[in-house]
């Protein structure tokens, strides 16, 4: 099958893989040649960069992310000693980065999600793991897995400092929002989200009203470390598995998002 | 009169304002009080911020920039020693901040037009300098004051290490197409045009095609050097004087565009 | 009531205060207006900014503490959601900073003394927050305390890296000196002191037998951590609620005085 | 004809190069493919990294400065305004980095030597541009043009704020001492080295007093802006065109060498 | 006895030492003077810097840390509070630095094994410690001992986030390989060697196996937090105490290695 | 004679001196040994530092800066390319520092006055260079120069961004004021004073009205750049020649001052 994706751009960079009995993971992680044609039926993994953080509340870099990210791969091994976990088994394709229009950012957001329902559509086999980018990008993208699995119940397992529970009349679907848009679409229930790492004085009590209404579930960090956090990790996914057929997992560390369904 | 900007935010602080012998430019810019009747015919200058970034073609903390610069406000004399000129005979008022629209960045745009408008409507002698902002409000303000004065020719006096010549089609008005958008929406001439500035590796050659096709005038940085900047500037202001009602400078130094008309 | 305080200058800005669902800290705490009659029953808690670092032993700048802390108050909201804590049931107002002398330390010294004896007898039921500057503010504002209420016995409770236990003979009232200058001086009983969180190689010998000699109280970070860092303080409240009446709590974290009694 | 140099590693990674009326430096050059016949006759030139900085006398990090290189190509235009030079008439082949040993810098040494012999042996036709590394690289490249073309006299025009013309004696090759290693071995004649820019306490007599010994020509950057460092540059030229057949530029800017023969 | 050190560099600079009752580490460790007749009896624990940092794989300024760390000196008191410990009833001289070849590395190298060798000889009484320097270092400290103690057997406590067992056939003897070294060296033994705190991606997995096959004994990061640290530390020495005359500890932290046998 | 000099304290550190052919700045400058016999007649120049910077009317670091100084004193060679001249003719003696008291400036100041005073009695022939500090040491220097000669008339280089005219009333003798309290205090004419490279926003009108007043002599960066910055030197050294018997030169650069009379 040849690209098939018209809101993707190619990754801008490839680095030149190597054989090697002390592989990176830039000689793991495939990605495309122009040339290529793709045997997606070989692919366990899909890589996607979203560059966008336009909608971002504050003046933000995360766009920068998906390269920055990239440029690591050769700094690190595709081997976890702690864990003893080969990674090298899972055939990996980084797909490139979605489309960004540098002035609508609605229709940004508009391409993120056929992005996935692309991914959805052509290679449903394969796990994405999506590089943000803002955190307006976790509605995108679980809205286009909807689409894609209308019947399937989703569930969100969101490591945050912020509840992302904003309301989107004053600035529409911006970073402080996707958890709500993702509610008030109907596209997740609230009693389907799992927020761990609340802390500080980030949050307005306005927030956790509305999280507590919607019975949004979240645990602060100061609860986790007490309670240790693969213990709470553990009762959510527990709690997760009972009740939805998908759970979306997002990382939000203001620079750094890492997701996947 | 009472504060007359719907689409105006009051400075988001206030320095504490003290009567010394050695003021400071903090001691000397007004600032609205919430309770204000402004004076508009005692005022010969206001300012006004532009905290625009998401224009940016890559990302960009613009936006921070008028609260950075009213921050540094307390750092500076209000006296230039090497002019032997004393600002604080000018009457100063700091009008705030243009709302910005989180993710539509038309609205903002039009807001940042809007706000000229109101400008010369309410207080049409006063002399505006705004503070931005990426360099897509260029085109936003300049129209703003077309709109109000459409039977006057304007000129622009751009220092710039680009054109800023960029087309719309792709992107939008983004930091990289105000001028074209001024020329291609007739509000301003190519040939009324003044770029100082231009170096390196830093424009494409179809940009430069543009200018010449337009006959925006430019010099370059090299050039510039060669005649002396005082002279080239003085070139140019006769040969504006001569076609031009007003000009409009503008100033990119990627973080700081200070822009009067 | 006017602004009662010789000793201090007003906050040299004030953020616009704005209604939110989602107020920050800077639309919480108020400030002077110049104008202002100020009906101090209505404050809760008062802010003093001691914006003082010549007396540090080495070269700091702990005098822009208190503005920088000012600047913050626009990042951060007045909820804290690991504790479901609402901070804008309380009533602050931001008195401004303590004037001081650019080469008189003495006379800086001095009025930190009196702005705490001001408070202390114009509104002795708020309860002061002090931002330093050096810990040298710790000595003159306990002793400011003193004279207020001569009948009270003060306890000190300290989380620092150091004893500041030094001699004040050979260098005065520096930042390493303001617990044995409280001791010395009869203010404080060193049998009432309790430091949280030595560690390392940050003190001499001679301060630890100094300590010793007069009944100082301290946990080091090493005691604490095993025992239980939350306990420690429990223990020395308990120990403190026995001896003293009143408890003046300081953090010395080389930039950062937060102290109230 | 395959890729022959077996001293030569293909560049570590490649821009996805793009079709563009605007095109970056990145959309320009092209690299290596593993698949590629390269057809040599079409190339201009040749862009070489020399990934060394090992043989700095003191810690140095210009071996990463190849990599650095090729990842701002994404930030610049191949066309200079200034000049109006539009680079992408030239073909540009970059044929990636020298091998270097970790441990054994003077087979990295002999590698850059064999990589240069390589170039002029394969394709005597292209202009070399080598991307440094730290400035022992010098002798190494131009020893191997050398070996290369034992008929050609060989001239040094260098931009340096060292002579580095240290002994070789003491520390062998190292960064201090690729001038004076180019003159003893007979490769180079002293007065056939122009060096410019000489500045500052960066040399020790001793250096000034070889140089003069051995009819080394410099001028020193005080010496150049009072004469017009053009007119230097061309008094230079003038002089080696005199002397020599072909002409080594080298930049020394401590991070940054650029060369070509 | 005079200066014994063929090999060595005096310390490039001392700090003057004071007599306080608050002394710094400054005024504590000893350093030669050149007229210095030397009383090794005396002396408790010798210093030594070995700044080489030219075995690094990738560009590293460990090379500046032995500096560095004599300039800190006079930061830190040799009294460490929360283990009560008066360092100063011990006696150290710092020997200097060993001599480094600048593009010779085997060289220095072996100046870094004659120094551990001299050590030995002239004061086998007092304990080494070294300033490094990159990790290859390690290898020559060891051999050196070993030469100078054929009959002891050597035990290796590591703290490390590699194995450090690179093999030594592709790039000689750099950071990478000294564990290795020194087993394929036979001069420890790997079931001597315990390596504590490996942790996250930064080995390959044939390492890993390597230490399998050669029974290094390793506890990761995450092990070593489960169990508890000072109890792994335990098992390591009552381990290598059945199994060796002398320890040697190495703590690897990119930037710091300190290290004694 | 002895180290002559209660008010100093010796360098905090020596560079370990060595004899090369390519000496360092620190390999010539000799500093004291604590058993020393100091000759002065053979030394031509004394270095001082001056580490105060608590008088300093903002948060200031200069006080760091001798100790800076001499650090980077193994980083530079004693020969200057571009004038030719070797400085290791001269004899040159670092005197050390002169002792600082915490937190009495006006202590810290009279050690100052007398550490010159001192220096002018017993090696008058030498040429002092201070080190500092913040700027008001200039004139507690220039004072002790006064005091030791009296039938000297003195006049002052200065070269600085900053007239440093302020007035003594609010503040005493801070960095801003050095060059009144001379004036005012008789010990400098305001005729006799030549500042060069007053800057932009930096000085209220009320101290070029002084400057005015006292008829000192300035020269703006905008002039000194037109005409030439070495023929504004050579007119004012002209001018004092002919008005005054010694010239203290003092360049004021925030976190240097280097000064010389």
């Amino acid at each position: 099958m040849t690209y098939p994706y018209p809101q993707l751009n190619r990754p801008s960079f490839h680095w030149e893989r190597q054989r090697s009995t002390e592989p990176k993971v830039s000689d793991w992680i495939e990605t495309f040649e122009v040339q290529d044609e793709i045997d997606f039926q070989a692919v366990d993994v899909t890589v996607l960069g979203v560059p966008l953080s336009r909608s971002s509340i504050s003046a933000s870099g995360a766009s920068e992310t998906p390269l920055a990210m990239r440029q690591l791969w050769k700094s690190f091994n595709p081997y976890h000693i702690e864990y003893d976990t080969d990674l090298t088994s899972l055939s990996v394709l980084d797909l490139g980065d979605v489309e960004q229009h540098v002035t609508d950012i609605s229709l940004s957001h508009q391409y993120i999600k056929e992005a996935m329902i692309s991914m959805r559509k052509y290679h449903p086999h394969t796990l994405p793991i999506m590089l943000g980018g803002d955190h307006s990008i976790t509605a995108m993208l679980v809205k286009g897995w909807k689409e894609s699995h209308p019947e399937q119940r989703i569930g969100i397992l969101q490591f945050d400092t912020h509840f992302d529970l904003r309301s989107l009349e004053d600035n529409g679907p911006s970073n402080g929002t996707p958890i709500r848009n993702l509610i008030e679409s109907g596209t997740v229930e609230g009693k389907n989200v799992w927020n761990i790492g609340l802390h500080g004085f980030y949050n307005s009590k306005s927030l956790k009203e509305y999280a507590d209404t919607h019975k949004v579930n979240y645990v602060t960090l100061l609860q986790a470390r007490k309670t240790g956090i693969s213990c709470i990790v553990e009762r959510a996914l527990d709690d997760l598995a009972k009740k939805v057929d998908v759970i979306y997992l997002t990382v939000d560390m203001d620079v750094l998002d890492v997701a996947y369904a």
